[in-house]
């Protein structure tokens, strides 16, 4: 049986899903394709290492069960839905399915920062579709809004919370005062985190979904690797005191944008956002995108950014777009060669110092500051501390992240500080929603 | 020539696009058009009364400025875009133009609420597109969210604020507390508000963009003109205040959603809504609209609900779509016979009262609400009102629309009233986002 023709649509045969990982999001998307609702897609395959121990009841008795993925790349299925994550071998699995003449549906957003272009290019000589709605931002439909929905607008930045575990664990923080460790223990017992959190909290999975949205949404491709990571494990809950007190609260933000020339100025950091600002409504493990265009503002969509349900929504949004023969999407991603994200966003900071207080420490800092060009805004210090554990806070005015990170790699050479200090842009109302 | 084969979307001729209607929003589309940027769509024709006078040196001189629709018809340009507005001759224009072999963009949301789903079959039936993303929340992609984004959930719930001015003057009496005429004045004068400002304040418009978001994302066509309206021109700035009070702001609300029965229950009013809710985030022109799905959960769509280039990024992104050969969308307009919409809605409510005082007042509403199983949670009056002028409030624990309306119809036979009671119910954090 051929691979039917996905151009014109107009067959009425189901169209055939292997789902090739069926764990919490495989699994949920298959409950979606079993439910009845979707009677134009139809579950052919469930590819897993050691499948019989993920055997289903509820799935019905035609579905193909198989620990092969030659078996699928073999198989009449139409697409394949690759979710076992990660590079490899997805990556070559994806490849594989295309150049055998199938569409593929991904929710891995490692490949398709790196590859997806590229991937983009072979399923169109092909004939076939590349979709990976649900590699961003869960169930929010933000790839389709950008391919689609706002393609009638030239956007010019991205802003976003698009890890749902660091917007749990700050929330916690900012909602109960508990510490980043306390935080990040719950959310590890709830399932938000991996035993190694790395890839949330130092931000390398928000990274490679920003790379995303930059290539689809701005149409600038970027590596995403040259997107500057700032941690959050260096946040402490008396920073949330501090922000509160700016009438600000902090978020894990990722944001890309052009810089008018022909630059794209990206970063996944810490900043303090404005308590009345949509990112800082975002609570748990939500996600909310924000896009600027020319001709339309600013426009936000909010969601749950995770999760197997919502992710399964994406996945199959994504099947049901490629069974009524939708065509190649009006944005694509952007091709050529990934330019380097330069974070060079200028904006007012808040620059947190942990000290063992002496006369002339504000004085000593000042001259750093100064020396780099840089304003101090205001100096805030909370009653209560003992002199020897002591936190205050600078608020600089505009300047450039570039600026503040070289005052503090020079300020940091001082012997009072008890922590290394922290720096945070603020979001400002020109920037925020 | 003939009307490209709109099917497989290969043709690399650029599209035709004819717009009819060059006020504002026509206008907009016109620029994004001209500007380069959209190289797949080529303005063709501009149709508007005493064309002349719109004649703009920005157009390149290949296009044809006429008076005549006919001539638009008898044209070869592949998509007419009508921005005229109103019941007629909009609506024949549309059909004229389906059956001329033509796909249609429209901004019409009275024409789509009313017959879209069978303006929609046509289309189909011809091979041909008909979209409509600028007839709902302006630059807002909620159409295409819908349609193709969130196609792969069941969606039983939507909600949202989908007319900018009645946002507009509810949240200047929010910020201000400035009378309602007073803010109506004031948008007049900034142009958001008409001379007749019925249909934004009493809900007409938002009317027929609930019942189009019924049919896309229910999946289920209600009449429009079935759906429960109340106006917000009853609002007093008192009202504001008591709602703060309670922690919350007041808001035009349009809702509906399945009741589990197969009806749909629907209604545009003003509601007490949460200061912490999405809803409230929202103010002046701007529109939100919050979709819940069996799947995804909550997915919230933010952004300019009107104006000229919000709206023209809607309609050129429907260019787009048809202009790279979009199949149908998974989630079609609902058709069938159109059900009535129900207002039944059970929720907390709010009863503000402006009396004459004298003993026994609280005491013969109470009866009142007691005979029809209301029960009241709090009285709250603030100080410093005459006795003859005095508002009040009370909050009823949660119960239905009906039992309120009931109650408030009998207890307006009391002649202590100085003005009639206003009644609205309060959005619960089951409702909120």
């Amino acid at each position: 049986m051929p691979a039917r023709d996905l151009e014109n649509g107009t067959s009425s045969r189901p169209l055939g899903v292997a789902l090739v990982g069926f764990g919490t999001v495989g699994q949920a998307v298959a409950r979606i394709l079993c439910n009845g609702s979707h009677g134009r897609l139809l579950l052919t395959h469930v590819c897993n290492r050691r499948v019989e121990r993920k055997r289903a009841g509820w799935v019905p008795a035609g579905v193909t069960w198989t620990d092969d993925i030659e078996a699928v790349l073999d198989s009449p299925a139409d697409v394949v839905v690759e979710l076992i994550g990660g590079h490899d071998p997805a990556a070559s699995w994806i490849r594989r399915a295309l150049e055998a003449g199938k569409s593929v549906v991904t929710a891995n957003k490692q490949v398709i920062a790196e590859q997806g272009a590229e991937l983009e290019a072979l399923a169109r000589r092909r004939g076939r579709r590349l979709r990976f709605e649900a590699a961003v931002a869960g169930g929010i439909p933000i790839i389709h809004g950008l391919q689609e929905g706002l393609a009638g607008d030239r956007l010019f930045r991205v802003l976003g919370i698009l890890n749902g575990t660091c917007n749990y664990i700050l929330t916690r923080m900012e909602a109960d005062g508990v510490s980043f460790d306390a935080a990040l223990r719950e959310a590890q017992e709830l399932g938000y985190a991996e035993a190694d959190p790395a890839a949330d909290v130092d931000g390398f999975d928000a990274q490679a979904k920003l790379a995303i949205l930059s290539a689809v949404g701005l149409r600038r491709p970027i590596g995403a690797s040259s997107i500057p990571l700032r941690t959050i494990t260096t946040i402490d809950a008396v920073d949330f005191a501090y922000a509160k007190q700016l009438a600000c609260t902090i978020r894990q933000v990722s944001r890309a944008e052009h810089d008018g020339d022909g630059r794209v100025l990206a970063a996944v950091q810490p900043m303090l956002v404005p308590r009345t600002s949509a990112l800082a409504q975002v609570s748990g493990s939500r996600n909310v995108v924000v896009v600027e265009g020319a001709a339309g503002g600013e426009t936000a969509f909010f969601g749950h950014g995770a999760g197997g349900d919502p992710t399964a929504v994406a996945v199959v949004s994504d099947l049901e777009s490629i069974a009524r023969g939708s065509g190649d999407p009006a944005a694509r991603l952007a091709a050529g060669p990934a330019a380097s994200a330069v974070q060079d966003f200028v904006s007012p900071h808040y620059a947190r110092f942990i000290i063992n207080d002496r006369p002339g420490i504000v004085a000593a800092l000042a001259g750093v500051f100064s020396r780099h060009g840089v304003n101090i805004d205001a100096v805030l210090q909370q009653p209560g501390w003992p002199k020897t554990n002591l936190p205050f806070v600078m608020t600089l005015n505009a300047c450039s992240a570039a600026a503040v990170h070289a005052a503090l790699a020079e300020a940091s050479a001082f012997d009072f500080h008890v922590r290394p200090p922290l720096w945070m842009p603020v979001l400002t109302p020109r920037q925020q929603t």
